[in-house]
């Protein structure tokens, strides 16, 4: 891959240099960020605590034996001068210097895993075993490598964990504020080829009105379970020479062979893409192939257990105008009850396989027809789950028969009850969504969070919600790496400004007399 | 009761004399609406069919034996004349002409019952009973009073079931259009006294916060289920002089003794009150007593199984601008799968006992304490049913273990599940209100719908949401009828112009030669 086939350098850059950042496959569930211009030694973990999720990411050195965590950390005392709350203005030129000053291009990769925060243990243990891995890589006694890491920690958990982490993990944590982690991480993965990608109107349609419209497989697999993953590998082997690029699901002309206006791709047998990925075998997803700097104002709406929504007017300038409590926790939540399923790729598989006409009720069922007068189709949603509920049926008149109506509720299967409830829960943040990018003249609405992982209904109905609200006139914009903005931002919020700073000195000659 | 205790007659009249409406309590579940100055004779019954319920509205004289339906049907095939959807000027003038001409001060009330929509036989034997007993008591064959009788249907069963409704009963069916009555109905009530009502903020505060403020039987009681009335009983005899005012539970002076500005009203022990009364016993509800003519524009958002969202700029003139699926049906849909509750007041008598904390994640529960930055409190609710799943519980790497799953799912208790999912619809329609209000400026948000059923901890979650999201600026606003709103507009839209029409004179004519 030359350079000529990448995008021209963007005129900002955040704090890394990203010329020719690109998405690599490999073998984690989530795929990591090459950064080949980015030199900094970084020894600094991010992670983002959040209701139920505990999400982490971390760069490797490519120059490094074996990609460990570098040992020269920078600026780690002085995050505050290129903070993103400083004005649009001082954060362009600190880039721009940022930007003129990197041209080895050593290069490196983001790496990105997650844990249940329910299951902080599994979190503080894959943690200490990369730092102990990484001791042993540098040959440093791992006291001296925990003097040299730090964490950098956001989220609601990075205030509630803080003294269980710091006690457990002997390293020094640092708390950044949830909010302004999300908009830097947004405003850094938006500029990254290929990471921002959004369903074709006719891919909504296929896979929001499948009875209208058969299509075969448009689900997109969702992603594997996470919190199973293996302890830590870092699997950058010094002779790789760019990491991903052998995987048969990515070539090196996929930057170039995508682009905002590409006809739908051919069709092919495999369906077997862990995520949205630039080289999707049966369904338009268009990918931003060569995006230049982050685009403001844009809203963000962040769906974890919980939903954010936040509007950024510019680099560093941002605010909290709204949310819900239906979330992607209110999903699983509700779905462990109601199915047996016992993971969130169950309870998608579930869906996936649903059909809602069967729980909800339709305009169709209350009118026998559309309701032409307002507009609303016979296949518009009234009320979800409103079959469900048949007072008079499955019980008499005297004590109610525990018997009839448990076999009456357990007429409804899980597949239709998962998918009338994924509904539900994506339309309305979708309406609400919407309603907020209307107040605030707002065109791009960028959705991230873990509730989506990469699952088509998912996606297709936030998608639709935005399209039937806004009359076709806003859109819905997705991310690979939609559950890391929050852990990127913490990431970025320690990037060193490009000087060796005396604390930095002094822990590279710490590490250094260590080794000796 | 004399005139100078009522408010003053209205500007504005609707169709109907209202001077000195008064809501009367009966043995029915739905207080009466006694109107001593209106003095036609009605032969029409008003249905609103709804995906759920079906609304029965009709009209007996006070002068006639039993009160049963009159027989002289007014302007039957000339409805059009008097249309709400024509201008406000001419329905004005339309109204005051009325108004002038309208002063032997017969009276009679409104009656009101509704019955499950899937329950269609119910409703037809009820209007067949009511029917043939008014035959009888006119002493017409039934054929003949059915030849007099009209139904005003509305609502989307209207147009399901108008060939079932057509020809089980042999009646004129007429279709009304459902957000015209719905509208049109809204317009009625608001000017009856003590029918609006709204919370004071510290209600709101004691229902919405029982952690924080402890307040015992705060909750309304709610209304009793509806389906199992007894068949039409025409209860008002001959001699009785002002029903419903012998009731303890409605005094004379109720009219007069409560102001929109009246401190709280003295405790009682009484907590048996069917519905919010102008005489509530132990919380400051607050109720128009004498208001003035219906106050646009506002917002009407009725919750029904779905909810309709109508902006009304004045009589007649209105659009439906928005909706959600998460309505009653939800509501109710998954409480009945979730709880063993076979009934609304069996999940709502649940939800009065439970505890949402159990099941929602909360801000403090991801943050330890508030989350100050961005103005949330520790006790907000940040993802309902939040707390519920937890991956990796219950079930090991293998096959997945059915029975411990169950045992885990079974710890969280109906009572707080049914209140975590009767806070989280009725925050999000508030939410969803709110918005809608915002963006078009509109100060009174009315609401509506047979989700509400005068339940406390229903409607303080709907006030408080207007509260929060406007900060203060908007007020909640409830009706005692609040589920017959359609069905009222349906029954207004056969009211007479004032004077007989020959198709009137027929019908009258008719009925005296079936007489003799």
């Amino acid at each position: 891959m030359e350079d000529s086939q990448l995008p021209s350098p963007a005129g900002t850059q955040l704090l890394v240099d990203i010329r020719g950042a690109e998405i690599v496959s490999s073998q984690s569930e989530d795929p990591e960020v090459y950064l080949p211009h980015h030199e900094e030694m970084i020894s600094h973990i991010a992670i983002d605590i959040g209701g139920s999720l505990a999400k982490v990411v971390y760069f490797t050195q490519k120059a490094k034996p074996n990609g460990i965590l570098g040992p020269k950390s920078l600026a780690q005392q002085r995050p505050v001068s290129h903070s993103p709350s400083a004005s649009s203005r001082a954060f362009h030129s600190h880039l721009r210097r940022r930007s003129s000053t990197s041209r080895i291009p050593s290069g490196g990769r983001l790496n990105f895993t997650k844990f249940e925060t329910s299951d902080l243990s599994s979190l503080i243990t894959y943690i200490e075993t990369l730092i102990s891995s990484s001791a042993q890589a540098n040959r440093v006694p791992v006291d001296v490598m925990k003097r040299n890491v730090k964490i950098m920690a956001t989220g609601g958990g990075a205030h509630k964990f803080y003294e269980e982490l710091h006690d457990r993990l002997g390293i020094e944590v640092r708390r950044e504020e949830e909010m302004e982690c999300l908009v830097l991480g947004l405003s850094f993965v938006t500029e990254i080829p290929n990471e921002v990608f959004w369903y074709s109107d006719e891919l909504i349609q296929a896979v929001s009105h499948p009875q209208e419209r058969a299509l075969s497989a448009v689900n997109l697999p969702s992603t594997p379970g996470s919190s199973s993953s293996p302890l830590p590998i870092l699997d950058m082997p010094v002779n790789d020479p760019l990491p991903g690029l052998s995987s048969s699901q990515y070539t090196s002309e996929s930057s170039s062979s995508t682009s905002t206006l590409a006809p739908p791709l051919p069709t092919t047998a495999n369906d077997d893409l862990p995520r949205p990925s630039p080289n999707p075998p049966q369904y338009s997803i268009r990918f931003d192939s060569a995006p230049g700097p982050a685009q403001f104002p844009c809203l963000l709406v962040n769906i974890g257990s919980g939903v954010s929504i936040v509007k950024i007017d510019d680099y560093g300038k941002f605010e909290r105008i709204s949310g819900t409590s239906l979330g992607g926790g209110t999903l699983w939540g509700l779905l462990s009850l109601l199915t047996g399923a016992t993971s969130f790729d169950d309870m998608l598989a579930l869906a996936d396989k649903g059909d809602n006409s069967s729980v909800d009720m339709l305009v169709g069922d209350i009118y026998g027809q559309d309701y032409q007068k307002i507009g609303l189709k016979s296949s518009t949603i009234a009320s979800s789950f409103g079959k469900v509920f048949r007072k008079g049926e499955g019980h008499g008149d005297g004590p109610s028969d525990e018997a009839a109506e448990e076999r009456r509720r357990k007429n409804f299967k899980a597949e239709d009850i998962s998918r009338s409830l994924l509904y539900a829960i994506s339309n309305n943040i979708g309406q609400i969504a919407y309603m907020n990018a209307e107040k605030h003249n707002l065109d791009r609405i960028y959705f991230g969070g873990g509730f989506i992982r990469g699952h088509a209904a998912t996606i297709s109905t936030l998608s639709y919600a935005i399209r039937f609200w806004s009359k076709g006139t806003k859109r819905a914009l997705f991310l690979r790496h939609e559950g890391y903005l929050g852990g990127i931002g913490a990431w970025l919020k320690n990037i060193g400004a490009g000087a060796v700073t005396p604390e930095g000195e002094k822990a590279e000659e710490e590490v250094r007399r260590g080794r000796s």
